[in-house]
């Protein structure tokens, strides 16, 4: 199966993708120094997935925002309990309580082509299971100290190859590497 | 006092130094991958360079491997006991006991001008005191899952200035950064 999943994240120089609590101040605050109209390929990724995946602590949290940032796109949330899903979000919104794994070929039954992998513990999930191809990490220049980290702990070394980076006049550096296959 | 204090190191993607017992199998895999005579300028930092500090367990370490990679340069060692030196390094290796701002005020009124900061421990404990000046760091492509972070607990924020990034053809992405005056 053709199926590929995606991570696309920004992280602060410590690894981090937000504080304890999820609060992303020190992310907002670099963002306040970019270019204007200037979204680090953020558009054309999310224009290439057919559904965003993520866990409910990430899905609350977006939900608290009042202002939905995905359009029509399909968004699972994995969570183990049902989810509150307001009426407008009805259409595109849905929980899952599968696996990583039993997502991943259920989509791919489906017919999806590529997975968005989004939120701390679901990220972590998702490379445990042998599941990511590709990462697409944006370090901001700033280290935070503690918060809760991308990567989390793995029995294995996953193996990469570095496919570009790009780095910008605002500070931002980014890099994209495919997950080869394990041996 | 116009001294600096500088990392330059090598990490895995999830920000790794080494392994739990400072194994460096992953790296040295990767090095094994490098264009013959690149050093991805480790040759041009360290003649910049007055004095190499250290940890403990980073001198332990490379003095196991019986064949001392730093010349004539001065390394000091931070250990709260004495180390055992052999005879042939006396003239460079020291101890010292001193935290790292008495040493960084001592060295810096003994006219050094940049410091080598080495090893996980020894580079937190100079961060969280506020002394490192910059940072280079060249992310090797893997993750290793587990080992000694290069980043450790921080009350404050530490931002950075973006200064280069250059990335190889052999996949490793090397970017400095310069610590800005906390504010």
């Amino acid at each position: 199966m053709s199926l590929k999943a995606s991570v696309f994240i920004a992280v602060s120089l410590d690894g981090f993708i937000a504080r304890k609590g999820g609060e992303l101040d020190w992310l907002d605050a670099a963002n306040a120094g970019v270019s204007a109209g200037e979204d680090c390929g953020y558009k054309v990724f999310f224009e290439s997935v057919d559904v965003l995946i993520m866990g409910r602590k990430s899905y609350e949290k977006i939900l608290s925002f009042n202002n939905w940032p995905y359009g029509k796109k399909p968004v699972i949330v994995l969570s183990s309990k049902s989810i509150i899903i307001p009426q407008h979000l009805l259409k595109t919104v849905s929980y899952s309580s599968e696996s990583p794994t039993e997502l991943w070929k259920r989509l791919a039954h489906e017919g999806a082509k590529r997975l968005y992998i989004d939120g701390g513990i679901t990220i972590q999930r998702f490379i445990t299971e042998g599941l990511i191809n590709d990462f697409t990490i944006t370090v901001i220049p700033v280290i935070i100290g503690s918060g809760i980290p991308l990567f989390g702990y793995l029995k294995n070394d996953v193996p990469l190859k570095h496919l570009e980076t790009k780095s910008y006049d605002f500070g931002f550096v980014q890099s994209s590497y495919e997950v080869l296959k394990q041996t």
